[in-house]
């Protein structure tokens, strides 16, 4: 099965959560994402005011599978990748900013929030959410602790209840 | 065979040549394509002074490619698709701007350019390409002639050949 490259907890997902929050005032965007380049959501906000939103498990899906398809296009202009992307609709539009080698930070915002106010913002989050990332990367994982004990423990339970 | 969904010739492709060498001199970007949203170059121009380009076919197949994928993205926005596209990467970008619902316009440029002014000049021109092709498609095609005449004469030179 699929999983998340990355997993965030405790403060590391706190701290990613309040900067989305910030990035949300401070842009008057509707709702922001931190999604892993494999499609999982990892933290989302959205506004107070604005409407119940579309599935942002799709959404992020959809952006990380075509996220992945134009740096195929960034490597025939000789980029690496593309730092960042911008779709603009009708009513909404998606900006999308890369967030270290593992996360895209995603913005969804209409007509009340100002592109360059968005990229704005956008580039400060990403590059605070990455710092946080690489923190994260090099901190141990809590371990479940299945020594011994466990073992003999889950082994006397299991006979207990199946003779 | 997958075929373009419209060919331009004559008058038509003329003009959509100079407006997007107009676009080109207005913007200061490298590279200037039409390509039907199957992924076929229509027409091409690159700026003087602009290195060789990268293959523009392939180029053009992934955006159109891409363009589609991203429709399912906007469906789920409510929007019923994208209208432009920017890609920023560190030296080059990627503009992709809908110029009617059978082309897109394509404008690849470097830091010279400013993006304001890429978006600018690219609506401007997508709208008078959108015009150019629509007036195209109320157009009867020129026909090749393959009437009786052809048919014997044809007949009458395979005999000829063969006997």
């Amino acid at each position: 099965m699929i999983e998340p490259s990355i997993a965030l907890y405790g403060d590391a997902f706190d701290k990613v959560e309040s900067l989305l929050e910030e990035l949300l005032k401070n842009t008057q965007s509707r709702y922001a994402l931190l999604v892993d380049r494999k499609g999982f959501v990892l933290v989302h906000k959205e506004a107070l005011w604005a409407p119940r939103p579309p599935s942002l498990d799709s959404i992020a899906t959809l952006i990380a599978g075509s996220s992945s398809a134009t740096n195929a296009l960034a490597k025939i202009l000789g980029e690496s990748q593309f730092d960042a992307l911008v779709q603009e609709g009708k009513e909404i539009s998606l900006y999308v900013e890369s967030a270290s080698d593992l996360a895209l930070l995603v913005i969804l915002f209409d007509k009340k929030a100002p592109l360059g106010k968005v990229k704005l913002f956008a580039k400060k989050t990403a590059a605070e959410i990455s710092d946080t990332l690489e923190r994260e990367k090099h901190l141990p994982r809590p371990e479940l602790k299945l020594d011994q004990n466990f073992s003999s423990g889950a082994t006397a339970l299991l006979d207990d209840l199946f003779g």
